[in-house]
């Protein structure tokens, strides 16, 4: 038995993979400078990472508008999840779902009681005002939001966010927002309402829209820093390692690398939309790098034989047998996908 | 402010300094073949790493003469002592001290209530049988032991480390023997005492052996799948980066290696020990790569215009101002620090 072998989610390690799209990340991989960045950083890899993250947080800062203050790095995103329940401590919970399940997972590790707020097919999978409802109700020490939402790749409405926090401050509720795929989505980060409103922090990730998977970066922005504090001394002093601070603050200089990755996002996601619901498969629209769609509860396996892994969403609450969820890779890559779905759905090949 | 700001340990971020003692990592630094594993990484970046770090385990487990379900790997060994406390939330803990002072704040950071067994100068900081009564006064959950000790260098004796299991095995109480400079020293591990005793956690790392204190690499070992599997559960699915993972995995190719540095650490630490005798810097016999000295309170600082840190050890429990401890390194290295100490204390350069 290996440990560490719990949550199967994206990224598939099965050797018979070839093309991944289990796994939403930037399909254009990582600017060349921050591979040149992450292996410069191995030259001085018998020394320990700066704690304080000192270079990138500032660059971030900056990126952001916001002050350095409200920065804090972690190992990927998913560690500053983990962090934020442990410091935060909360007895109850509440996630729209469908949702990424590490938000549970952490919850579980530190005993809180999770509700859940179910999200509709024909609403797009998105909460509507009805989340206000459902907080006054569960009254919640900490609620989980998504923007754009995983798997369905749904944006967060900046006036029900509002409308969210407003409610949420009243009630003492911690908000915590993951936009880690807004950098790959249509739409803008709310990243600067942590100014106004203490009880939100804001997610983000390097993972995903510098395709720095492996290296593992993320970040969290909040102006309460007695949330930050609490959070980092959950977290050990070198949580982030010297390659992964080298990339980061190397892929903030890179102009317009995310605006090229958007125009192939939009251009593919669309013929892709257009493919899967030609064939029956039901796409639900994405704003994402991502489209959750319906097919055959067995299209997870008969996608092997062509050396491709879409995200069998099964497991996800609120989903069920027969969803799936795909990546929006390069024009070709796309291309391979589609012929297999349609060899797959009409028994013959395309193209 | 930035966060992670927090203990401020061995290594230095200062700019002045060119020559760092504070940290105890390998004097020769990586293997060559280790840097070029974590850089062959790079090349898929963008790619999760495997959560379950299959192969690293796998590699660890034949290492070690463990079976594979012994091992968790971490991001850093300071992942595994947070985790290990989350994991068993203990109510009362105990630590010889002076010692790292990780234990204290990731036991703090789950409200343990932590005592200490003060260690003397005149037992070269060993914990000796009296550890047992202090074991059996206290009762703790968990005891923190470190073999070689931080920052005295002592090494834990076989025969003490089975009567002290034994009580604790009597007790319940989970006993954590940190032995992250163990590959550095005169001793040998302990670990394969996993084997009989479920109570016992060998906590191990990368980051000194072999260079790597920049990737984050560590390990434990456990026959306890219960606790194991608490501590995967409290921490997030891809703790450990590709490139570490690859690094990892090729150290433990590297024969000869760690035997090459050792020849060459225990000729440099007579020789430096012997220095600072002469000097009346009252160096604590060692049997590790660091050496634990006495000096003036401002010794610190009047290194830095040699561009050379030590690291000061006033602030661990049981230790205080005047306290120091210094890394075993090059002959080169040793030499000029040997020359900064002599110009500082005898106020004349030596050669």
């Amino acid at each position: 038995m290996l440990y560490q072998k719990k949550n199967p989610h994206g990224g598939s390690a099965d050797k018979r993979i070839v093309l991944d799209f289990s796994a939403n990340v930037n399909p254009l991989g990582p600017p060349e400078s921050v591979v040149s960045a992450a292996a410069g950083a191995l030259l001085h890899m018998d020394r320990y990472p700066d704690p304080c993250c000192s270079e990138l947080t500032k660059a971030i800062a900056e990126a952001e508008g916001l002050s350095e203050s409200f920065v804090l790095c972690g190992n990927g995103a998913s560690e500053l999840i983990y962090a934020f329940c442990r410091a935060e401590e909360p007895e109850t919970a509440l996630i729209p779902v469908p949702a990424f399940s590490e938000y549970e997972q952490a919850l579980r590790a530190c005993d809180a009681n999770v509700s859940f707020f179910e999200t509709l097919e024909e609403d797009g999978f998105t909460a509507g005002p009805g989340i206000i409802d459902a907080i006054k109700k569960e009254r919640p020490d900490v609620l989980f939001l998504c923007s754009p939402s995983n798997p369905a790749g749904t944006l967060l409405e900046e006036s029900l966010a509002n409308d969210i926090l407003h409610a949420c401050e009243d009630l003492g509720t911690r908000v915590l927002l993951d936009e880690c795929f807004i950098d790959l989505s249509d739409g803008a980060s709310l990243a600067r309402l942590v100014n106004d409103h203490p009880c939100l922090v804001v997610l983000k990730a390097f993972t995903k829209s510098w395709g720095m998977a492996g290296l593992r970066l993320g970040y969290c922005l909040s102006s309460d820093p007695d949330l930050l504090t609490g959070m980092s001394d959950a977290i050990q002093p070198w949580n982030v390692s010297g390659p992964a601070q080298a990339a980061g603050t190397a892929a903030l200089k890179e102009q317009g690398y995310l605006e090229k990755t958007m125009e192939l996002i939009r251009e593919e996601r669309s013929r892709l939309f257009k493919a899967l619901e030609e064939l029956g498969l039901r796409p639900v629209p994405s704003s994402a790098n991502f489209i959750l769609f319906r097919g055959p509860s067995d299209l997870s396996e008969r996608l092997i034989p062509f050396g491709i892994a879409v995200r069998d969403c099964s497991n996800y609450r609120g989903l069920g047998p027969g969803w799936y969820r795909t990546a929006v890779r390069l024009a070709e890559e796309n291309g391979r996908l589609i012929n297999a779905l349609t060899d797959i759905i009409k028994g013959s090949t395309n193209g």
